[in-house]
């Protein structure tokens, strides 16, 4: 395709972009479709000849949007926000125009040093160490990857250079708690641990944050044991309940703080309590991608000592050296993948578009929405805050007299699944200390006060409905 | 940003993209950027305030396409291609408007369904084994970690779900050459290998090929040493000089294909040869976003047990769970992130908008010019081709009598240096065998024989010129 085919072909897929944005709050939520009915609908091989651009606009009209759950309507308060600005879609459209190519910074200068300039702006307004300096990944779950294998490396002086973490004697151990995320067990599992090794540990049953004592304990055992306490993967926000576990150092451990939703929280001073503490830690992420809006795939990564990631992570083959290599940053060792998307671009874009102020003012609004949402629930008979409300996500459940427990969660699982089969609001089911519960997760970019409001009669009505039978 | 904003200034980008693919030939191909250039052009701190879209432009025009090395044009030779084709930047542009969610099937069932017929489109036109599945990856660099992050969880029996590769008392090893691209030696590294246990196999002096002998006498010592085999890293196309190792499989060794520039040349029927036997290998990856020319980021993950690969990366927590969880694909559990762009549209996009056919006439025509180039470098004096050309990468060398090694090397340098620094080409210095030696890497979508021929009066003035001092 060329320039003036392009031309006409990106003219129709903005005004579709935009039509389609401007249709989103009439269409269902959730996605109702079968297992197989998109495949269903696709030739099974590729096509020989080329198609006509109108053809695959009609495609993305019958197949695609049904077949996507519509995470940026605003009544979407499922799983965490995913938005999507459209102002981060614009630099995401640049980075694919310009098609340049991340390896090294030779290869494309401007993708490396614009990475930096704004990676240091999100430093500056999330108030983190000015000492520290960050990259972007795609998503929270490689960025912990790549913290519990550098803390493996501190952790073994570099075994990696060796014989490897199986020439290791004595086990290293991990520290976090049961409400982490599905992804920390991986990261711990895939960087070579063993789940074996991996302790989780103990939290307060009304906060559900991690409790210092317990912590305390669980390495006193492993030291007295002669196992070596590795890191420690501290949350900030957890998934379930956005639980906040207290900053800890101990025994030289690496300590991860996992911020991935609630780091967006860290660009409004008031909210700068999360991290009390940070100062001690080693490595932080956070999703600009979740709440603050730049379209996926965009994870910030913070580390306190460059030069370790980089010894850990870097690779130098011939066809790679420059004259200049002494002289820059080369993000190909920060992180697992070598090439390298301008990703940089639509972070730019989209605090620039916006403005920061736009940004913390949404962001605000959401908290607000929250707190509303709670106190509406804690007044109404027979429904139930589940854990405190310290960001943007509301726990709760409907708790009608003379229910057991299998009796509660039959009920729960029943009304949510009335909200969410209608189409006019999605919300997340979740096991809470072994019991159903629902998670209420307010912040899609266009949620008001009133998209609120209607959830809430759509709560209360589907749970009314259910209990009547 | 709203939709109204959006369409307008997405309008002004399409345009812009236009117009700047139109004037890349009269671009310098290499950036001509000094470190530190382009951060001393941005401000310190992100703006508080909402900026112009004409800004952004301006500074696109300014500052980011200046900084970056033109790898879209038809005079670039280095590295390997990284094609960014516009029919696939109109996919990657539908995939930021639509802004989707992908974490399981159920978030957003059409990016899961899409993704499986695509892959296996692509499956059944590089003539891969019928019964494999794929997925998309960033780039070949994390799928080959997930490679032998399987290969190793299979050697133990699922270590990772008990003490973890540092409870194994046997060591595991690797193998490959040294001409295997580096992210294979830091896969081994991270995956906790550790580098005594890779093994760089010999290769024939001539194909720069792993030599099969020597695989078995490097594997006999290791198992006489009570070392366990557990990966094979299969070189199809090396970046230094696409030199094809065999396939080979003894011990139950895990057979890691890495076609990551060669495997668009699968397309092509007459290519096949490059994976003879590829039927008794593990997995395969190949990068759409080399030479085929999907935009960055989009590599290809096949592999021959599906259900292996997912219990090593399996993740269930609860509030991910839904009822139609047998009956569909989870790409969560098909590597490392957990949530995923909708990337399968690009690749959509440039198959469906281009067509097959066309696609491979292109490929056609750079295998052809390659073997031009080859037999122009081979026909003149003081010249020479130092590897087989079977594809489309061609290393050579100019060797003026009377040059001992060190004179060569500087020679070769300096002349390499003039072609790049002019803007008027870009081709890419690499060791071989210890000395300096060019690659032309042919492949750049729009780079026709005309170009080639240009490339080749080039190169010689700049190596007279630097003879004659």
């Amino acid at each position: 395709m060329g320039p003036e085919e392009f031309r006409a072909a990106g003219h129709e897929l903005i005004d579709w972009i935009a039509d389609y944005r401007a249709r989103i709050p009439a269409l269902p939520v959730q996605a109702q479709t079968k297992p197989g009915e998109v495949a269903g609908k696709l030739p099974a091989r590729a096509p020989e000849e080329a198609e006509p651009f109108a053809r695959l606009l009609a495609d993305l009209d019958a197949i695609v949007v049904p077949g996507v759950t519509q995470v940026q309507h605003p009544r979407y308060f499922g799983w965490f926000p995913s938005n999507a600005t459209l102002s981060s879609a614009l630099g995401d459209l640049a980075t694919a125009g310009l098609g340049a190519l991340g390896i090294t910074w030779q290869s494309a200068p401007a993708l490396t040093e614009v990475e930096e300039v704004v990676v240091e702006w999100l430093r500056e307004l999330t108030a983190l160490p000015p000492s520290w300096r960050g990259v972007i990944a795609d998503t929270a779950s490689t960025a912990c990857l790549v913290a519990l294998l550098a803390a493996r490396e501190r952790a073994t002086d570099y075994s990696e250079a060796r014989g490897g973490l199986q020439a290791e004697s004595a086990p290293l151990t991990v520290y976090t708690t049961e409400h982490a995320h599905s992804s920390i067990v991986k990261a711990v599992a895939l960087a070579g641990y063993g789940r074996d090794n991996l302790r989780l540990v103990g939290v307060d049953p009304v906060t559900y944050a991690m409790r210092p004592d317990e912590l305390a304990k669980a390495l006193e055992e492993d030291v007295k044991a002669g196992r070596r306490p590795a890191a420690v993967v501290v949350n900030v926000g957890t998934t379930g309940t956005t639980a906040v576990d207290p900053l800890a150092q101990r025994y030289g451990m690496w300590v991860h703080v996992d911020a991935a939703m609630a780091g967006s929280a860290l660009l409004l001073p008031e909210m700068r309590w999360l991290v009390d503490g940070v100062e001690g830690a080693d490595s932080l992420c956070w999703n600009p991608h979740k709440w603050m809006g730049t379209v996926l795939d965009c994870s910030l990564l913070y580390v306190a000592d460059p030069a370790h990631l980089i010894r850990v992570m870097s690779t130098n083959p011939s066809y790679l050296r420059s004259s200049v290599d002494g002289e820059v940053t080369q993000y190909k060792d920060w992180g697992i993948p070598l090439g390298r998307r301008f990703r940089a671009l639509k972070l730019w874009f989209h605090l620039r578009l916006d403005g920061v102020e736009a940004i913390r003012a949404r962001l605000r609004r959401d908290l607000d929405n929250a707190r509303w949402l709670a106190g509406q629930v804690e007044a109404a008979p027979g429904w139930r805050v589940l854990a405190p409300v310290g960001l943007q996500t509301v726990v709760l459940r409907h708790e009608p007299a003379g229910l057991d427990a299998d009796g509660l969660n039959a009920h729960t699982l029943a009304w949510v699944d009335t909200v969410n089969a209608s189409g006019a609001a999605l919300v997340t089911p979740s096991l809470l200390d072994g019991v159903w519960s629902v998670r209420v997760s307010i912040g899609a970019e266009n949620t008001e006060r009133s998209d609120v409001e209607h959830l809430w009669r759509l709560l209360q009505h589907a749970a009314a409905d259910a209990e009547a039978g």
